[in-house]
């Protein structure tokens, strides 16, 4: 169901780089339909390049309520937004702003609270349990932040840029100081650790964009995981990414991509303020 | 109707100041939806001073194919169109612009031709008739243009902005020199003819904003027509305006601003290419 459009329509836009795999549309659009909020989502195409250019005419407009913000520019929005959340800034990275009553932006970042919450949904409640972490991009920050914040015992971070990923643990490690650690390799695929054996985690977590692509390497191997490690993925699309469904091949539980914006959806109503507009309408 | 909005949905926007009274939403996506086009138009609130600064953002996007504009942009956006069609560059402004293949953006003009398509259809074909009309602004120019295109004998052009009056009735001269006339007076209300006696129009048409707002003066006085004349407006919203409520209780036959839109949607239809898409799906 998608929201019956006039020209008191108010704007939602979700950006990305691409941007066709986006889920959001789909699942905010009836959800303000439902709501009889008079508003709109739509995909919104931001080339890395002019990411800039294009945020600056959003915000210029005078209808524009909110972004969705996905790969690549969670990080570099933050640059655009004028205030943060503590949890945006922890993250360092934003995946949703809002235009404030006074017109100022403001950032914040529901992906690792909206993955967290599926996955004690599942049944894998992170609290006290170690966890893999892989990719320190966007999502990767976002989900280390949540996973520390719900109680995770140990979080070992991989990324094959070296720099980000100690970036994120140093960050990180100033207000968890026991309970975050670097990989000993920064690579994507990893096989065993350095002299063998199994990596030591309750939750594998693949917060890369590898498996968007179908020929995308696999960014960490189920092999070298032990037999009982949950697999989790966060890319929603495809639903079945490699690495789940190597993972599932290997007998472990796995967790899809898509509970991470199932779960956010009341985020987004909360912090749209949709309930305040329904009222207003 | 209205299209389902999924991320490979492509945008169509419709920019004004103010946006709330525009029809194009309620038009448009209904025939997207229709016709199975993957694509929805959405309202663009442009402020005037921040014109420059969304039309780049708005170029930027990877999945924008193309904007209709409306007051008060219509000259404007002349600036940020590659390449005009030989009606919006007569005019001077611009109704729609689209993405070509190439990446360039083409500014054309169907404002005109609408309105002269659903003056005619209505039973008032302009060939061989006296027009006055008042108001040389983005919807004045094309409207002017297209009449003189369809045969009006006579053009005589009102503005309260006599310098605007003057450059248009001088650019039109030299493609129909003994057709277009600046009317002895520029302002936008005006009584009768100096020295008195009615003015000698079988058509006169609203082109200025005058009307969209309640307590806004009468561009012109039904009073000073002859008994007969038309009288044609081309504000949408509201549908009766005052000078259209009080030419009908002066006996006038009335044509509402409605039909010019109305008329354009076929225009729309083969600029945007949206049959060829169809096609594509």
């Amino acid at each position: 169901m998608t929201p019956h459009i006039t020209g008191t329509t108010r704007l939602l836009v979700v950006l990305g780089d691409p941007v066709a795999q986006v889920r959001a549309p789909s699942l905010v659009n009836p959800l303000l339909a439902r709501l009889g909020v008079d508003a709109v989502l739509v995909p919104v195409h931001a080339p890395a390049g002019r990411l800039g250019t294009i945020v600056r005419g959003l915000r210029a407009l005078g209808n524009l309520d909110g972004m969705l913000v996905t790969v690549p520019h969670k990080i570099a929005i933050c640059a655009y937004a004028d205030e943060l959340s503590p949890a945006a800034r922890l993250a360092g990275c934003v995946n949703a702003l809002r235009r404030e009553p006074d017109g100022r932006w403001r950032g914040d970042n529901f992906d690792g609270a909206g993955f967290v919450r599926g996955l004690s949904a599942a049944g894998h409640d992170p609290a006290g349990r170690r966890v893999l972490l892989v990719g320190a991009g966007g999502a990767g920050r976002a989900v280390a932040v949540a996973l520390l914040e719900a109680g995770a015992a140990r979080l070992t971070v991989r990324d094959v840029d070296v720099g980000r990923r100690a970036e994120l643990v140093e960050r990180l490690r100033a207000v968890w100081p026991d309970r975050i650690e670097a990989a000993p390799d920064g690579g994507h695929v990893v096989g065993e650790r350095p002299g063998g054996g199994h990596v030591d985690a309750d939750i594998a977590v693949n917060a890369t964009p590898l498996g968007m692509r179908p020929d995308d390497p696999l960014p960490l191997r189920p092999g070298s995981l032990r037999p009982g490690t949950v697999v989790a993925d966060v890319i929603m699309r495809p639903r079945r990414t490699s690495l789940l469904a190597a993972a599932a091949a290997a007998g472990h539980p796995v967790h899809h991509g898509g509970h991470m914006l199932d779960h956010q959806l009341d985020l987004y109503r909360r912090f749209f303020r949709l309930d305040e507009r329904k009222a207003d309408t």
